[in-house]
Protein backbone atom coordinates (compact mmCIF):
# COMPACT_ATOMS: atom_id res chain seq x y z
CA UNK A 1 0.00 0.00 0.00
CA UNK A 2 1.32 3.13 -0.93
CA UNK A 3 0.93 6.83 0.73
CA UNK A 4 -1.98 7.29 -1.85
CA UNK A 5 -4.64 4.94 -2.32
CA UNK A 6 -5.45 7.37 -5.91
CA UNK A 7 -2.07 6.27 -6.58
CA UNK A 8 -3.19 2.60 -6.04
CA UNK A 9 -6.29 2.96 -7.98
CA UNK A 10 -4.04 3.75 -10.66
CA UNK A 11 -1.41 1.18 -10.76
CA UNK A 12 -4.77 -1.26 -10.44
CA UNK A 13 -6.21 0.25 -13.31
CA UNK A 14 -3.02 0.38 -15.84
CA UNK A 15 -3.07 -3.49 -15.26
CA UNK A 16 -6.05 -4.10 -17.67
CA UNK A 17 -3.23 -2.80 -20.51
CA UNK A 18 -2.02 -5.92 -21.87
CA UNK A 19 1.47 -7.22 -21.20
CA UNK A 20 1.47 -4.82 -18.11
CA UNK A 21 1.82 -6.53 -14.56
CA UNK A 22 2.17 -4.51 -10.79
CA UNK A 23 5.81 -4.06 -11.28
CA UNK A 24 5.43 -2.20 -15.00
CA UNK A 25 2.21 -0.08 -13.60
CA UNK A 26 3.68 1.22 -10.73
CA UNK A 27 6.63 2.21 -13.32
CA UNK A 28 4.42 3.97 -15.56
CA UNK A 29 2.61 5.70 -12.26
CA UNK A 30 5.06 7.31 -10.93
CA UNK A 31 6.74 8.28 -14.50
CA UNK A 32 3.13 9.88 -15.28
CA UNK A 33 3.10 11.57 -11.87
CA UNK A 34 6.64 12.74 -11.75
CA UNK A 35 7.40 13.76 -15.33
CA UNK A 36 4.52 14.13 -17.18
CA UNK A 37 0.99 14.95 -15.79
CA UNK A 38 0.13 16.29 -19.15
CA UNK A 39 0.53 13.22 -20.82
CA UNK A 40 -1.18 11.54 -18.38
CA UNK A 41 -4.42 13.99 -19.10
CA UNK A 42 -4.33 13.89 -22.62
CA UNK A 43 -4.00 9.94 -22.32
CA UNK A 44 -7.37 9.98 -20.25
CA UNK A 45 -8.93 12.17 -22.92
CA UNK A 46 -8.32 10.34 -25.63
CA UNK A 47 -9.48 6.68 -24.18
CA UNK A 48 -12.49 8.56 -23.48
CA UNK A 49 -13.19 9.48 -26.55
CA UNK A 50 -11.74 6.03 -28.06
CA UNK A 51 -14.20 3.89 -25.94
CA UNK A 52 -17.41 6.01 -26.21
CA UNK A 53 -16.57 7.23 -29.65
CA UNK A 54 -15.19 4.77 -31.79
CA UNK A 55 -18.03 2.34 -33.57
CA UNK A 56 -17.35 -0.55 -36.65
CA UNK A 57 -18.20 0.79 -40.05
CA UNK A 58 -21.03 0.13 -41.66
CA UNK A 59 -19.91 -0.77 -45.12
CA UNK A 60 -16.26 -2.83 -43.88
CA UNK A 61 -16.81 -2.96 -39.90
CA UNK A 62 -13.67 -2.06 -39.33
CA UNK A 63 -13.42 0.53 -36.42
CA UNK A 64 -14.23 3.68 -37.22
CA UNK A 65 -15.53 6.86 -35.82
CA UNK A 66 -18.05 8.17 -38.23
CA UNK A 67 -20.59 5.40 -40.15
CA UNK A 68 -18.53 5.27 -42.86
CA UNK A 69 -14.61 4.82 -42.10
CA UNK A 70 -11.89 6.53 -43.52
CA UNK A 71 -11.08 4.35 -45.57
CA UNK A 72 -14.28 3.01 -47.36
CA UNK A 73 -14.95 7.19 -47.70
CA UNK A 74 -11.97 7.90 -49.43
CA UNK A 75 -12.29 8.16 -53.31
CA UNK A 76 -8.84 7.40 -54.17
CA UNK A 77 -9.62 4.05 -53.23
CA UNK A 78 -9.63 1.23 -56.01
CA UNK A 79 -13.41 -0.39 -55.56
CA UNK A 80 -12.62 -3.22 -57.51
CA UNK A 81 -10.18 -4.64 -55.53
CA UNK A 82 -11.70 -5.87 -51.97
CA UNK A 83 -9.10 -7.42 -49.44
CA UNK A 84 -10.68 -9.69 -46.52
CA UNK A 85 -9.15 -9.76 -43.38
CA UNK A 86 -9.60 -10.59 -40.06
CA UNK A 87 -9.30 -8.45 -37.65
CA UNK A 88 -8.53 -4.41 -37.57
CA UNK A 89 -4.67 -4.24 -36.53
CA UNK A 90 -4.36 -6.73 -39.64
CA UNK A 91 -5.50 -3.68 -41.99
CA UNK A 92 -2.85 -1.50 -40.19
CA UNK A 93 -0.11 -4.55 -40.98
CA UNK A 94 -1.28 -4.55 -45.03
CA UNK A 95 -0.81 -0.91 -45.26
CA UNK A 96 2.37 -0.44 -43.51
CA UNK A 97 3.60 -3.04 -45.70
CA UNK A 98 2.20 -2.73 -49.30
CA UNK A 99 1.04 -0.12 -51.92
CA UNK A 100 -2.40 -1.75 -51.74
CA UNK A 101 -5.18 0.96 -52.88
CA UNK A 102 -8.03 -0.95 -53.04
CA UNK A 103 -11.05 -1.67 -50.07
CA UNK A 104 -10.93 -3.98 -47.29
CA UNK A 105 -13.74 -6.36 -45.42
CA UNK A 106 -13.14 -6.87 -41.87
CA UNK A 107 -14.76 -10.18 -40.50
CA UNK A 108 -13.93 -8.99 -37.33
CA UNK A 109 -12.96 -13.41 -36.02
CA UNK A 110 -12.84 -16.11 -38.26
CA UNK A 111 -15.14 -19.61 -38.97
CA UNK A 112 -15.45 -21.17 -35.72
CA UNK A 113 -18.28 -23.16 -35.09
CA UNK A 114 -17.64 -24.06 -31.57
CA UNK A 115 -17.10 -20.46 -30.57
CA UNK A 116 -20.57 -19.55 -31.73
CA UNK A 117 -18.88 -17.90 -35.24
CA UNK A 118 -20.62 -18.32 -37.84
CA UNK A 119 -20.69 -16.75 -41.44
CA UNK A 120 -23.75 -14.19 -40.09
CA UNK A 121 -21.61 -13.42 -37.04
CA UNK A 122 -18.95 -12.25 -39.66
CA UNK A 123 -21.12 -10.13 -41.40
CA UNK A 124 -20.91 -12.95 -44.57
CA UNK A 125 -24.16 -12.13 -46.02
CA UNK A 126 -23.51 -8.67 -46.41
CA UNK A 127 -20.31 -9.50 -47.76
CA UNK A 128 -22.25 -11.71 -50.56
CA UNK A 129 -24.85 -8.73 -51.34
CA UNK A 130 -21.75 -6.69 -51.75
CA UNK A 131 -20.00 -9.08 -54.23
CA UNK A 132 -23.05 -9.37 -56.14
CA UNK A 133 -23.12 -5.80 -56.56
CA UNK A 134 -20.81 -6.04 -59.54
CA UNK A 135 -17.96 -3.33 -58.36
CA UNK A 136 -15.63 -6.19 -56.91
CA UNK A 137 -13.25 -8.03 -59.28
CA UNK A 138 -11.22 -9.28 -56.85
CA UNK A 139 -11.72 -10.64 -53.83
CA UNK A 140 -8.37 -10.99 -51.90
CA UNK A 141 -8.65 -13.71 -49.09
CA UNK A 142 -5.98 -12.23 -46.37
CA UNK A 143 -6.83 -14.68 -43.32
CA UNK A 144 -4.16 -15.72 -41.14
CA UNK A 145 -2.81 -19.20 -42.39
CA UNK A 146 -4.20 -21.29 -38.94
CA UNK A 147 -6.61 -24.23 -39.71
CA UNK A 148 -9.86 -21.96 -38.90
CA UNK A 149 -8.18 -19.24 -41.00
CA UNK A 150 -8.23 -21.60 -43.52
CA UNK A 151 -11.73 -22.71 -43.57
CA UNK A 152 -12.81 -19.53 -43.21
CA UNK A 153 -10.81 -18.74 -46.42
CA UNK A 154 -12.01 -21.99 -48.34
CA UNK A 155 -15.67 -20.42 -47.53
CA UNK A 156 -14.86 -17.12 -49.05
CA UNK A 157 -13.30 -18.66 -52.28
CA UNK A 158 -16.91 -19.99 -52.77
CA UNK A 159 -18.36 -16.75 -52.02
CA UNK A 160 -16.51 -15.13 -54.42
CA UNK A 161 -16.93 -17.43 -57.35
CA UNK A 162 -20.93 -17.79 -56.78
CA UNK A 163 -20.99 -14.25 -57.52
CA UNK A 164 -18.69 -14.31 -59.85
CA UNK A 165 -15.72 -12.33 -58.01
CA UNK A 166 -12.19 -14.01 -58.59
CA UNK A 167 -10.78 -15.56 -55.57
CA UNK A 168 -7.04 -14.80 -54.46
CA UNK A 169 -5.03 -15.52 -51.57
CA UNK A 170 -1.89 -14.78 -49.75
CA UNK A 171 1.15 -16.22 -51.27
CA UNK A 172 2.58 -19.09 -48.47
CA UNK A 173 6.12 -19.84 -48.22
CA UNK A 174 9.32 -19.00 -46.85
CA UNK A 175 9.42 -15.84 -45.37
CA UNK A 176 12.30 -13.09 -46.52
CA UNK A 177 15.16 -13.38 -43.96
CA UNK A 178 14.36 -17.14 -43.24
CA UNK A 179 16.67 -19.76 -43.15
CA UNK A 180 15.77 -22.80 -44.20
CA UNK A 181 16.87 -25.18 -41.99
CA UNK A 182 14.60 -23.53 -39.29
CA UNK A 183 11.40 -22.99 -41.09
CA UNK A 184 8.63 -25.29 -39.94
CA UNK A 185 7.88 -28.34 -42.28
CA UNK A 186 4.40 -27.62 -43.11
CA UNK A 187 5.76 -23.94 -44.80
CA UNK A 188 8.98 -25.66 -46.29
CA UNK A 189 7.03 -28.56 -47.83
CA UNK A 190 4.46 -26.12 -49.27
CA UNK A 191 7.04 -23.48 -50.45
CA UNK A 192 8.54 -26.61 -52.12
CA UNK A 193 5.51 -27.76 -54.19
CA UNK A 194 4.77 -24.27 -54.65
CA UNK A 195 7.62 -23.62 -56.21
CA UNK A 196 7.64 -20.94 -59.10
CA UNK A 197 9.78 -20.89 -62.39
CA UNK A 198 12.74 -18.68 -62.73
CA UNK A 199 12.17 -16.09 -65.44
CA UNK B 1 -3.10 5.19 -41.29
CA UNK B 2 -5.89 3.40 -39.38
CA UNK B 3 -9.88 3.73 -40.91
CA UNK B 4 -10.24 5.84 -37.09
CA UNK B 5 -8.51 8.95 -36.41
CA UNK B 6 -9.82 8.29 -32.66
CA UNK B 7 -7.67 5.13 -33.30
CA UNK B 8 -4.49 6.84 -34.13
CA UNK B 9 -4.64 9.73 -31.56
CA UNK B 10 -4.97 6.96 -28.88
CA UNK B 11 -2.18 4.78 -30.36
CA UNK B 12 -0.27 7.76 -29.80
CA UNK B 13 -1.47 8.78 -26.41
CA UNK B 14 -0.33 5.68 -25.35
CA UNK B 15 3.33 6.40 -26.07
CA UNK B 16 3.73 8.30 -23.33
CA UNK B 17 3.88 5.44 -21.03
CA UNK B 18 7.33 4.33 -20.76
CA UNK B 19 8.72 1.57 -22.45
CA UNK B 20 5.90 1.42 -24.64
CA UNK B 21 6.68 1.87 -28.31
CA UNK B 22 4.74 2.03 -31.85
CA UNK B 23 4.23 -1.35 -31.68
CA UNK B 24 3.01 -2.23 -28.40
CA UNK B 25 0.64 0.73 -28.28
CA UNK B 26 -1.56 -0.56 -31.24
CA UNK B 27 -1.82 -4.04 -29.37
CA UNK B 28 -2.89 -2.28 -26.38
CA UNK B 29 -5.31 0.10 -28.32
CA UNK B 30 -6.62 -2.98 -30.33
CA UNK B 31 -6.84 -4.98 -27.07
CA UNK B 32 -9.11 -2.52 -25.32
CA UNK B 33 -11.24 -1.52 -28.14
CA UNK B 34 -11.88 -5.52 -28.69
CA UNK B 35 -12.23 -7.08 -25.40
CA UNK B 36 -12.12 -4.42 -22.68
CA UNK B 37 -13.72 -1.32 -22.90
CA UNK B 38 -15.54 -1.01 -19.53
CA UNK B 39 -11.43 -0.91 -18.50
CA UNK B 40 -10.23 1.88 -20.53
CA UNK B 41 -13.00 3.89 -19.58
CA UNK B 42 -11.89 2.83 -16.04
CA UNK B 43 -8.25 3.55 -17.01
CA UNK B 44 -9.31 7.15 -18.05
CA UNK B 45 -10.95 7.98 -14.98
CA UNK B 46 -7.98 6.74 -12.75
CA UNK B 47 -5.90 9.04 -14.67
CA UNK B 48 -7.79 11.81 -14.35
CA UNK B 49 -8.00 11.38 -10.77
CA UNK B 50 -4.30 10.76 -9.88
CA UNK B 51 -3.17 13.73 -12.30
CA UNK B 52 -5.28 16.26 -10.64
CA UNK B 53 -5.93 14.70 -7.01
CA UNK B 54 -2.64 13.89 -6.76
CA UNK B 55 0.16 16.48 -4.40
CA UNK B 56 2.68 16.11 -1.88
CA UNK B 57 2.20 15.37 1.21
CA UNK B 58 2.89 18.37 3.65
CA UNK B 59 5.47 16.46 6.18
CA UNK B 60 6.84 13.92 4.19
CA UNK B 61 6.88 14.73 0.72
CA UNK B 62 5.53 11.66 -0.42
CA UNK B 63 2.32 11.73 -3.02
CA UNK B 64 -1.06 12.18 -1.38
CA UNK B 65 -4.43 12.61 -2.04
CA UNK B 66 -4.73 14.89 1.29
CA UNK B 67 -2.84 17.30 2.77
CA UNK B 68 -1.53 14.27 5.18
CA UNK B 69 -0.86 11.26 3.44
CA UNK B 70 -1.78 7.83 4.48
CA UNK B 71 1.25 7.16 6.24
CA UNK B 72 2.46 10.08 8.04
CA UNK B 73 -1.65 10.57 9.39
CA UNK B 74 -1.57 6.41 10.68
CA UNK B 75 -1.20 6.62 14.38
CA UNK B 76 0.27 3.35 14.48
CA UNK B 77 3.78 4.15 13.31
CA UNK B 78 6.45 4.59 15.21
CA UNK B 79 7.28 8.57 15.01
CA UNK B 80 10.72 7.92 16.56
CA UNK B 81 11.79 6.26 13.10
CA UNK B 82 12.85 8.45 10.15
CA UNK B 83 13.64 6.89 6.96
CA UNK B 84 15.12 9.16 4.03
CA UNK B 85 14.68 8.20 0.42
CA UNK B 86 15.19 9.29 -2.93
CA UNK B 87 11.51 8.71 -4.57
CA UNK B 88 8.32 7.90 -3.76
CA UNK B 89 8.70 3.90 -5.54
CA UNK B 90 11.91 3.39 -2.70
CA UNK B 91 8.86 3.84 -0.07
CA UNK B 92 6.70 0.95 -1.79
CA UNK B 93 9.97 -1.04 -2.26
CA UNK B 94 10.73 -0.90 1.19
CA UNK B 95 6.96 -1.50 2.60
CA UNK B 96 6.80 -4.50 0.28
CA UNK B 97 10.34 -6.22 1.62
CA UNK B 98 10.69 -5.01 5.14
CA UNK B 99 8.57 -4.30 8.31
CA UNK B 100 9.84 -1.19 9.08
CA UNK B 101 7.17 0.80 10.76
CA UNK B 102 8.36 3.82 10.91
CA UNK B 103 8.00 7.28 8.88
CA UNK B 104 9.38 8.45 5.96
CA UNK B 105 10.97 11.81 4.22
CA UNK B 106 11.03 11.61 0.64
CA UNK B 107 13.36 13.99 -0.71
CA UNK B 108 11.75 13.82 -4.15
CA UNK B 109 15.65 14.08 -5.98
CA UNK B 110 19.15 13.57 -4.74
CA UNK B 111 21.71 16.68 -3.74
CA UNK B 112 22.98 17.51 -7.50
CA UNK B 113 24.20 20.84 -7.67
CA UNK B 114 24.66 20.74 -11.48
CA UNK B 115 21.12 19.93 -12.14
CA UNK B 116 19.57 22.79 -9.53
CA UNK B 117 19.45 20.62 -6.69
CA UNK B 118 20.54 21.77 -3.82
CA UNK B 119 19.42 21.25 0.14
CA UNK B 120 16.29 23.92 -0.39
CA UNK B 121 15.08 21.39 -3.33
CA UNK B 122 15.70 18.58 -1.16
CA UNK B 123 13.69 19.92 1.65
CA UNK B 124 16.57 19.91 3.87
CA UNK B 125 15.67 22.87 5.88
CA UNK B 126 12.11 21.33 7.05
CA UNK B 127 13.91 18.18 7.81
CA UNK B 128 16.37 19.65 9.97
CA UNK B 129 13.71 21.58 11.89
CA UNK B 130 11.89 18.20 12.52
CA UNK B 131 14.75 16.85 13.46
CA UNK B 132 15.39 19.70 15.79
CA UNK B 133 12.08 18.95 17.29
CA UNK B 134 13.42 15.78 19.50
CA UNK B 135 11.32 12.93 18.68
CA UNK B 136 13.11 11.36 16.07
CA UNK B 137 16.03 9.22 17.51
CA UNK B 138 17.07 7.61 14.32
CA UNK B 139 17.94 8.72 11.14
CA UNK B 140 17.63 5.93 8.41
CA UNK B 141 19.12 6.88 4.83
CA UNK B 142 18.23 4.89 2.43
CA UNK B 143 19.38 6.92 -0.36
CA UNK B 144 20.64 4.88 -3.63
CA UNK B 145 24.20 3.32 -3.95
CA UNK B 146 24.90 6.26 -6.40
CA UNK B 147 28.10 8.81 -6.31
CA UNK B 148 25.11 11.75 -5.95
CA UNK B 149 23.01 9.49 -3.10
CA UNK B 150 26.57 8.62 -1.38
CA UNK B 151 26.79 12.73 -1.34
CA UNK B 152 23.20 12.93 -0.16
CA UNK B 153 24.30 10.68 2.68
CA UNK B 154 26.77 12.23 4.03
CA UNK B 155 25.04 15.36 3.79
CA UNK B 156 21.71 13.84 5.93
CA UNK B 157 24.33 12.05 8.58
CA UNK B 158 25.73 15.10 9.54
CA UNK B 159 22.42 17.24 9.75
CA UNK B 160 21.62 14.57 11.60
CA UNK B 161 24.48 14.89 14.14
CA UNK B 162 23.89 18.66 14.22
CA UNK B 163 20.46 17.98 15.85
CA UNK B 164 21.42 15.00 18.27
CA UNK B 165 19.57 12.15 16.25
CA UNK B 166 21.55 8.97 15.46
CA UNK B 167 21.90 8.53 11.71
CA UNK B 168 22.00 4.91 10.64
CA UNK B 169 22.66 3.97 6.94
CA UNK B 170 21.55 0.45 4.32
CA UNK B 171 24.25 -1.93 4.62
CA UNK B 172 25.78 -2.62 1.31
CA UNK B 173 27.42 -5.77 0.66
CA UNK B 174 27.06 -8.99 -1.94
CA UNK B 175 23.10 -9.18 -2.51
CA UNK B 176 21.24 -12.82 -1.62
CA UNK B 177 21.17 -15.21 -3.98
CA UNK B 178 24.46 -13.42 -5.81
CA UNK B 179 27.74 -15.37 -7.20
CA UNK B 180 30.78 -14.10 -6.16
CA UNK B 181 32.37 -14.66 -9.56
CA UNK B 182 29.79 -12.38 -11.31
CA UNK B 183 29.51 -9.70 -8.38
CA UNK B 184 30.93 -6.21 -9.40
CA UNK B 185 34.38 -5.43 -7.37
CA UNK B 186 33.29 -2.20 -5.96
CA UNK B 187 30.32 -3.71 -4.31
CA UNK B 188 32.81 -7.26 -3.71
CA UNK B 189 35.48 -4.97 -2.17
CA UNK B 190 33.26 -2.61 -0.18
CA UNK B 191 31.70 -6.43 1.42
CA UNK B 192 34.89 -7.86 1.72
CA UNK B 193 35.87 -4.89 4.13
CA UNK B 194 32.64 -4.27 6.10
CA UNK B 195 32.97 -8.01 6.94
CA UNK B 196 31.14 -9.16 10.40
CA UNK B 197 32.00 -11.65 12.67
CA UNK B 198 29.98 -14.53 12.71
CA UNK B 199 28.61 -15.24 16.41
Amino acid sequence: MSSSPKLDELIEALRCLPGVGARTAQRMAHQLLERNREGGRRLAQRLNEAMDGIGNCRRCRNYSDTELCTVCSNASRDESLLCVIEMPADQLAIEQATHYRGLYYVLLGRLSPLDGMGPRELGLDRLATRLAEGQVSELIIATNPTVEGEATAHYLAQLARQNGVRPSRLAHGVPLGGELEYIDRGTLAHAFSARQNVE
